[in-house]
C-alpha cells in the first residue's frame, strides 16, 4: 500500500525512492536512486514485512543527489531504530548541525533532515519519545511535513506555518498519512482531515494522540502547490487543485482576453488553467504540441544535461494544427524562461503566425527556502527583468501574468493564508543566514 | 540521431530497444530489454561509432519477450554482417522456417524476422545483394516495413500492400528512414516521401536506388494506425494523424450527439477525437481523470500482471469535477473491454451521474495478423457480443461505435486503400495456416 | 554434480563457465564469463532442473573471449535442441565454415565448435542422430573431446588421434563423462575407462552404445597434458600425472645434477618434478617464493595486461631463505621466457648467489594447433633461440632442458603414442592452411 | 600502490575491500564486498585520485558481514573528513558505545572501530588532532593496529601491548604503513621499522612525528601470527615467519619423531613446518593431496555453508601416492577438528595405511578477544577434550602437539613477549564483560 501511495506521489520527487517497514519489533528498509517503478519490484517488496510502513520520494533541494541521501532515513540508536521521511526544507539546519557537531555528533549525510534525528537522539536520553519530539521540533525552523516511525509508533508532524500539505486518512480501521489526497484515493483510503500546522500526531496501539506544542501563528501555505506542484486530483488546504487551477485560468481570461484561433497548454503544465481560460473566452482548445510520454518532467530533474535533452525530445509541435494560426499558450509559471523560449521558437518554426502567453500566477521574483527548488539551480528571469523584457526574451507577441490579487481571489481563501514569498519577497520564516543575497536586496 | 529517432517512436514498442551502427567496415551493436531511456546512456552510445545506423523498438507480437529477440537482429555470414529491423508480421514465417531447417539452417531466435535473414543468406551465395533481396522478399508474405544494414549499405523495404508506414527523410545531405514522420521532426530531418509499398530502396555511396520487383497490387494500409497506433503529430499515408482523429470525432458528433455536461477522454487514448467531438457539439471538455505520468501505456505491455497494475494506478478520477455530472467519454477503440469496465466503475464511484461512451471506430471483431497485437493476448469483446451487450458489460448509459463508412470518410482516402480486416474479416493477405479459427469461422 | 565436476576441471579453462541440463523433455542453460564460482550460485543452479547435464569451462584458443562464445553451445533446430561442449581445436573449421556458409548456414559465434553442430543439423534431415553423428564427425579434423546432449541422450566422442583426454565413470548406476579423472574423484564417481580415440559413445535409457566409425590410426596423445596442463591428481592415458612428473624430475636429476644449497619450484608449475629432482639428488627442497593464493594462473589468462599484473603480484621471494644461496629452479616448461626472466631477476634481488634452472621437457619450438594456446599469444623463445641464448636472456647461471628420449622414457609409454609436434614439428594432423608459417618453415 | 599492498595482505581478510584517498583537500572512497580483485578494477581505481591513501581488507570478527561494515570507515565531521582502517578487536567497545549513545551519538555501523571515530570527534572540539588522538586512544582497550587519514595527515597507531603487527616503510622519499612486510616487498618499499606498541605516528608535510602517551607495559605479541596468520614471506616482530615455522617443524621432529614413508602438509597450512619436520628427520616430503587453486581459504570464510563446500572441493588425495603408505601430516593448528577429520577420512579412503599428525603449536583451549576469530564461530575442540580424545575424533594413528616451551624456544624471543592466552588462558587485557564464560571457567 505504501508502494502504491508513493506511485501516486511520484510527481513530488523523482530522484530516489524508499520504503521502511516495521513488524512491531524489527525495522526493514529498501531504498534506491530512481522512480518508484525502477527501485521496487515484487522481490524487493517481499523483503519488506511489517504492519506499519513509511515511504518517501525525494526531490533534492538540499544535500547531494546521491544514494546515501535517499529517504526514509534510518538510524539505530541505543536499542531503538528510528526512520524519518521529510518533505520541506529546514532554514536553520546548517547552524543546528554545526552546534551538534561541536558537541560530538557525527553526521552520515548532507541532508537537513538528519538534524531532526540527532536532536531526537540527544533528547531521548532524558525522557520518552513525546518529550524528545516536542524538544526537537521546537528547535527546528522552516518547512517540514514529516513522518517518523519507531518499531511501535507512526508519527506525523508539520511545521506551525503549514508550508507543505500533509493529510490523514483511514483505511480498514487503520490510519494513513500522505502529502496529498491523491495517494489516499489510489489506495481507497478515506480522507479524514489535514494534519494541522504545528501538530504532532502519534499513532500506536492506543490509537491517535495529538500534541500541539506551538503557540498559534499565522498560516503560510505554499500557494505554488496550487499553481504547479500538487496533483490536480488532490485536495490541498481544503480545495480541489484542478478547480483552483481552472479558476486561475478563468481569472486570466478576464485580465488578459486575447483574440486567437485557439488556446493550448504545454502539456501538462498549464492544462487546467487552459481549460478555464478557453471556456472563459469561448475559444477552442487544441493540442498544438504532442507530448512524448516516455520522457519525464522537466522542472524536477537534477542535472542540466538531462533537462536540455528533455526539452528537445519531450514536446513535438503539430505543423498541420499550428500552421498560420494565432495561438495563446496558457502556462502555469515561468521560472528561468529558457524552456519557454525554446518551445516558442519551435512553435514558430512549425508555422504559428502569432504566439501569446498568459501565466496563471504573478512573476516569480524571489527564491524559495521552504522546499521548492527554483532558488539555486536557475536564475529567476523575472527577478532581474521586466515583463516586457521577459516577453521579448521568450519571443512572444504578448505576455500576461495573473495579478497577485486575481490569484488570491481564485484560491477561495483568505489572503493571509499563504506564503507569497516567491512573488513578494515577504518570508514568513527567516531564510538561512548565509544564502546569496542577490535577489533579496533588490 | 538514431537514439533520438527511437525516442520519438517509443510508442511503437516498449519491450526492447537496440541500435546497430556501421563505420563502413565494422558493425557495432547494443541492445537491451526496456525503453530507449533505460537501455541507452552516454556510455553505451559512445560505444557505437559509425556513419550509418539502424535502430528498433520492439513490441512482441511473435517470438517471446526475451533479450535474444531484441532487434535489430545481427548476423555475420561469410565475411558480411547484416543487421535487420522489422516492423510487422510475416504470415508464412512458420512454413518458411520449417523449410529452411529441413535444408540445414539453424535459427537463433523464435522471431519471424529471422527468416528474412536466412533467405537472404541462402541467396547471397548465388549473386549480389540486390538479387538476393528480390529473391528473399518474393518469398515472404504479410506485413513488413524493414530496414537492413550491411557494412556499406542502408536498405529499406516494404511489403506490396503497405500495411505499416515507412518514410524517407533527408538531413544534412544524408537520408533518414523512419516508421513515422514524428521521428524525422525530432531530428530536424525533412520529409521527402514514403517508401512505396513493394519498394526496395538501397542507399549507399552512389546515392539512392529503388527496386520495384512486385506487380502492382491493391493497397492495404492499416487504418488502426490512424485510429490508435501512430503518434498524432505524424503524417501517415499522406494525412496528419491528429487531423484525421479530430475528423473521426466530428463524425461521431454527427452520428451520436449526446446531451451531457462535459466531454472527456481517457488520456491519452481518445484525446483528439474528443476535441473533434466536443467542438462539433459545443459541449465543454474536461479532464475528468488525471493521468499519472510515471506509469506506461496499457495496451502495449506484455504481461497480464503489469497491465492490471497499470489500470489501477494510472488514471485517478477527479471527484470535484465528476460529481453529479453527465459525462461522455470519447474512446479510440474497445478491445477486451475490461479496462473500460474498471474505469467506468471508478467514474461512477467518483460521483458521475450518467456515463456515455462514443468510440471513434467500428467494433473490433477479427484478429490482426499484420502486426497489431489484439489477436492472441485478449479476446475481442465485440467478436462474440453485440453492441448492447458490450454497453451493459462495461456499465455505460449508452455506447456508440462510429460507422465503417463514417470512419472511411473521415480519412480523406479512397475506401479501398485500407486493410479493414479487424472490422470486417476480409484479410488482404492469407493468414497463417495454423491459427485458431475461433473468430474467423463465425 | 556437474557444478562440482567443473570446479575440479577449472584449471582447463577460466574464461567462461556453463551448464546445460535436460529434464528429458526440455533443455535449460546458464552460462557466464568467469570462473565456476563466479558464474554459479545456489539461485542459478536451482534454475537448472534435469536428469542429465553437461558443463564446460572455456579457455579461448579460437574465437573471441566474449560471452556469446561460452559453452556448452545450445541450438534449437526443428523440434530438437542440441547442446555441445568441446575441448580441443578443429584444424579444418575455417574451411568447413566457409562451405556451410556458401550453402546458406548462418553462424552465431566465431567458435570452431559451432561447425560440428551445423554439420549435425544438415545430416539430421536425412536420418537419425547416430548416422548424423558419424557423417558429421567424419568431416571434422583436429582435436576434439566432446560431450553432446539432446533431450534424451548424452553423447561423448573423441578424435581418432585422442589428442585430449576424455574418460567415463559411473556413479549410483549412472554414467559420468569428464576430461580428467580428478572430476570423477570429486563427485565420488568410479573410473571405468577412457573414451577411446575415435569412439562415439551414446548414453540413453537403453544404456551405453559405442560406435567406432574410424579406421584404426596412430595415437597422438598430447604429452603436454602430462608435463603441465592436467591436474597432478588425475590419471591421464592410464598413468598418474603426479607420478609421471616426479619421474620427469628424477630423469632431470640424472641428466643435469647440480651442486646447490636447495631446490625450489615456482609454485605450482614445477612442484612435482621438483620433488623428483630433489629426492634424486638428495638436496633439500625449499619454498623460495611464496605464492599469493588470491591471484589466478598466469599461463591461461587471455589479455596481456592481466598477465603482467599477475607476474608482479603472484610470487614473492623470501629474502631470509634465498640470501647468499645457490638455488636450482625446477620448471615444467619455458614458453616465452618473459615470466621466467622477471622471476629470476626477483630472486637475485632477494640475494640468491647462483640461480640454475632445469626444465622437465625439451625446448618448445613449434606452435600447437590442437588446443594448447602457445601458438598465437606469444612467441616461443626456443623457436628462434639456442639454449645458451635462452639461458642468457632469462639470466641463469645454467639451464638444462630434459632430453626428448628422457621425457618419453619417463612416461612409461611407447614412444609413438604421443603428439610431440611442439617439440619436433611433426604434426600428426595437417595444421590449418592459412596460419602464419614463421616457425614451421625454419 | 595501496591496491597492490592490499593484494599482498589479502590473506588477512577476504570479506570486503576498500581504499580511501586524499588529494590534500578532498577525500575519495571506494569499497565493496569481496576480494581486492573483485572490488577494484581500472575504472574504480581511476576514480580515486590523491597523494595519500589508506586501504583495508576486512575479516569480520565483530559487526556483521555487510557492505556498511566495509573499511576504511569514513566520516565527515565539521569541515573535517576522517578515514580509519582498524586491525584487531577492542575489548571495551560495547561499553564505550553505550556511553556515547547515552550522550547523543548516533552510530552508523555495528563495528567496534566506529567507537574510535566518535571518541575522536568528541575530543576534536577541545583541541587539535594530536590531543584528540591521545585522549581517544587512552579510552580504548584491546587490540588495535590502525591507520587514520585526514585530508592532510596520515596517522598510524598501535595498542600498547602490540597484539597485531604494524610496520613502517619508505618508498621514493614517502612513507608506507602496512600490517606485514610482504606488502612493502610487493611495492618495492624499504622496511624501516615497526610502529612501536603504544606509538602514535603522524605523517604530514612536516615529516614524521611520534607520540608515546602510554606508560611502558609488557608486550603481548600474538604468537598465532607466526604459527598461522601472517604470510611466510613477512618479517613479524623482527623475525622471518617462514624461518620461525621451519624451526617449529624442526622442534616437532625432536619432540615427535615418527617412522613413516613420507611427510605431507595439507597445503598450504603446514607447508613450512613440514619442511622443517621432514628435513629434521630425513623423511621425504610428498604432496599427498592436491589443492584446487580456484577455491579460497577455509579458515577465514564467514558462513558455514561456504566452509563445508570448501572442504569438499579444495583438496583431492592422490591415490597413487598414498596407497599403502605410512604418512605424517604436519599441521599448524587444530581449531574445531572437523576439517581435519574429513581430510583424514579422505586420506584413508585413498589407501593410506597409517596416518599420524603433528601440530606446530600446543592445543588451543581458550578463545581470542584480540582479533583472531576462533572464539565465536566454532568450539575449540581442545577446550573440552584431551589429546587422546582429539586423536580419536579426527581418526589418527597418533597425534602430537608441540610443547609450549618448544614453541617459545622456536620463536627466538623472550618468553614474556607473547600473548599466549589461546593456549594458557592468561589474558593480558581484560576480555569483554559479557562474553559467554564457558571455557574461561573450566
Amino acid at each position: 500500500m505504501t508502494y502504491f501511495g508513493l506511485y501516486a506521489l511520484q510527481h513530488r520527487g523523482q530522484e530516489s525512492s524508499g520504503i521502511v517497514t516495521s513488524t512491531g519489533t524489527s525495522i526493514h528498509e529498501y531504498k534506491g536512486m530512481g522512480l518508484v517503478s525502477e527501485v521496487f519490484d515484487e522481490r524487493t517488496l517481499n523483503r519488506l514485512p511489517g504492519r506499519t510502513a513509511i515511504g518517501h520520494v525525494r526531490y533534492s533541494t538540499t544535500g547531494s543527489s546521491i544514494a546515501k541521501n535517499a529517504q526514509p532515513f534510518v538510524v539505530t540508536h541505543g536499542n531503538r531504530t528510528l526512520a524519518i521521511g521529510h518533505n520541506g526544507n529546514l532554514t536553520n539546519a546548517r547552524q543546528l548541525r554545526r552546534d551538534l557537531e561541536r558537541r560530538g555528533s557525527i553526521f552520515q549525510t548532507t541532508m537537513d533532515s538528519e538534524v531532526i534525528v540527532h536532536l531526537l537522539a540527544r533528547n531521548l536520553q532524558a525522557g520518552g519519545i513525546e518529550e524528545a519530539l516536542v524538544t526537537a521540533v521546537s528547535q527546528i525552523e522552516g518547512a517540514y511535513s514529516c513522518t517518523l516511525m519507531t518499531e511501535d509508533k507512526l508519527i506525523a508532524f508539520r511545521d506551525p506555518q503549514g508550508f507543505r500539505p500533509l493529510c490523514l486518512g483511514m483505511l480498514n480501521g487503520g490510519y494513513v498519512i500522505a502529502s496529498e489526497t491523491c495517494a489516499l484515493d489510489l489506495v481507497d483510503a478515506q480522507y479524514l482531515r489535514d494534519i494541522e500546522p504545528g501538530e504532532i500526531l502519534i499513532i500506536d496501539d492506543n490509537g491517535l494522540k495529538s500534541l500541539n506544542p506551538f503557540p498559534e501563528c499565522r498560516r503560510s501555505f505554499c500557494i505554488f502547490e496550487y499553481i504547479y506542484f500538487a496533483r490536480p486530483d488532490s485536495n490541498i488546504y481544503g480545495q480541489n487543485v484542478y478547480s483552483v487551477r481552472k479558476r486561475l485560468g478563468a481569472q486570466l481570461a478576464k485580465e488578459y482576453p486575447i483574440e486567437a484561433d485557439f488556446v493550448m497548454p504545454f502539456p501538462d503544465s498549464g492544462n487546467y488553467a487552459a481549460l478555464g481560460y478557453c471556456q472563459g473566452l469561448g475559444i477552442p482548445l487544441e493540442m498544438g504540441v504532442i507530448r512524448n510520454h516516455y520522457v519525464g518532467r522537466t522542472f524536477i530533474e537534477p542535472t542540466q544535461s538531462m533537462r536540455d535533452f528533455g526539452v528537445k525530445v519531450k514536446l513535438n509541435p503539430v505543423r498541420d494544427i499550428l500552421n498560420q494560426k494565432r495561438v495563446v499558450i496558457v502556462e502555469d509559471s515561468i521560472i528561468r524562461g529558457t524552456t519557454s523560449k525554446m518551445r516558442i521558437k519551435a512553435l514558430r518554426e512549425a508555422g504559428a503566425k502569432e504566439v501569446h502567453m498568459v501565466v496563471s500566477c504573478p512573476p516569480h521574483r524571489y527564491p524559495c527556502y521552504y522546499g521548492i527548488d527554483f532558488s539555486t539551480k536557475g536564475e529567476l528571469i523575472a527577478c532581474q527583468h521586466s515583463v516586457g523584457e521577459v516577453q521579448s526574451y521568450i519571443g512572444l507577441d504578448s505576455l500576461g501574468y495573473l495579478s497577485l490579487s486575481g490569484m488570491l481571489d481564485s484560491t477561495g481563501y483568505e489572503n493571509d493564508a499563504f506564503c507569497l514569498a516567491c512573488f513578494n519577497g515577504k518570508y514568513p520564516v527567516k531564510p538561512p543566514d548565509d544564502i546569496s543575497k542577490l535577489c533579496l536586496e533588490q
